[in-house]
């Protein structure tokens, strides 16, 4: 109990509750419903370079996620893919997007557990209606003092965030994703949580920050009351 | 100058730039592109209904709108529509993600004159990365106190956002869609400023609160100026 929290982020997908598994779900009924239709090899392998490709205007989320299946499609099939297939994708876009909500083991308990001891942010990315209904579903809103759906997260994102709360030096955001939740946050002066999720998206792998003074590792949300006592 | 604004809120498309007109110019190039393969007529009717169903999960942007495009392509001609047709539209898609930004004409001017009187708030639904881009490339950003990328614009969303400023009853909305931007602000308890624009997508139409004494309707925004003048 040496340092003082002025603000405490959490990441949403994958942290408070489970999302990577419905894309992977529909990524598998994807190469599922093309591979009759081509002689490519690593679809995934196409699928993951067209979304690489369209992250800049599509942003994160589903609808940017089944744009790119069409596209890599069209494009694996010579645009030769039956139009039963695009239907299925559109289908399949619209079924994630109504997914329900499954929270994590101890997501409530943790996010209790910090709003002792400072404000409580959710600091999520992806598609803004979506990630406001799976919120309203999952029960934690109210908890939360303030909401932030963005298109990104990077430090700049971060320091805005956590300045009126009294500076991000002073925050700290907890997430699953090495690269969106704890380097942009470490990078930003803040402290960072990794909470390890057994599915990562491969656009979400960065290097751990090994022996960083502020980079903190649990090996699940259970962990995060007696860290938080002990440190802070 | 009776009464005192706490905080005047813009919508973006088609009150500060150009937007309407270039989800028209793809839904003809859509029309053209299906029409020799159906025998559907009111096609685009056939669209507004898919977008009208498809709201509720994708809310409003331009990666909604493609799908929509895309499941009516398929609709009408019984899932027999060529595979160059669909990647046309995902590219026309990414056409309009890419497309300049048009500022209205007194644009700026007006933003400047209402920020003389409060802060300036820029209200806005559609996807997060394509309002955010279109706001930087604008060149108004800086002049905002306040950015609000909305899922949609409700009452209890004014009232939210106009909160910290001194409460919705204190603050205006002006904007070119009657429906999202004057109706729900007058409902709040707030000002309702109608600025028309040329192009009003089907979904946005509602009727004028005529008489209403929080209601107001300007030629366009080169009036603004005197009409804070006159009645702030």
């Amino acid at each position: 109990m040496s340092k003082t929290l002025c603000a405490i982020g959490f990441d949403a997908d994958d942290t408070l509750w489970h999302n990577e598994r419905f894309f992977k779900l529909t990524q598998e009924r994807f190469t599922e419903l093309i591979t009759p239709h081509t002689d490519h090899k690593n679809i995934d392998n196409l699928l993951l370079k067209a979304e690489q490709r369209n992250i800049g205007h599509y942003g994160f989320g589903i609808k940017g996620f089944v744009l790119s299946m069409i596209e890599t499609a069209l494009d694996v099939t010579d645009k030769r893919v039956p139009g039963e297939v695009i239907a299925s994708l559109i289908k399949a876009g619209q079924d994630m997007l109504r997914h329900p909500i499954d929270l994590l083991p101890y997501a409530e308990d943790a996010v209790r557990a910090a709003k002792k001891l400072a404000p409580v942010v959710l600091i999520t990315k992806g598609d803004l209606l979506d990630q406001e209904r799976k919120l309203a579903q999952s029960g934690l809103g109210e908890l939360f003092d303030t909401i932030e759906i963005v298109s990104d997260k990077k430090s700049h994102v971060y320091s805005r965030i956590y300045g009126p709360f009294g500076g991000v030096q002073n925050g700290m955001m907890i997430g699953n994703s090495m690269k969106s939740d704890v380097i942009p946050m470490i990078d930003a002066g803040g402290f960072g949580v990794y909470v390890p999720h057994e599915m990562v998206w491969n656009l979400e792998i960065a290097r751990t920050p090994l022996g960083h003074p502020r980079y903190h590792e649990l090996v699940d949300l259970s962990a995060l009351s007696e860290f938080l006592e002990k440190e802070f």
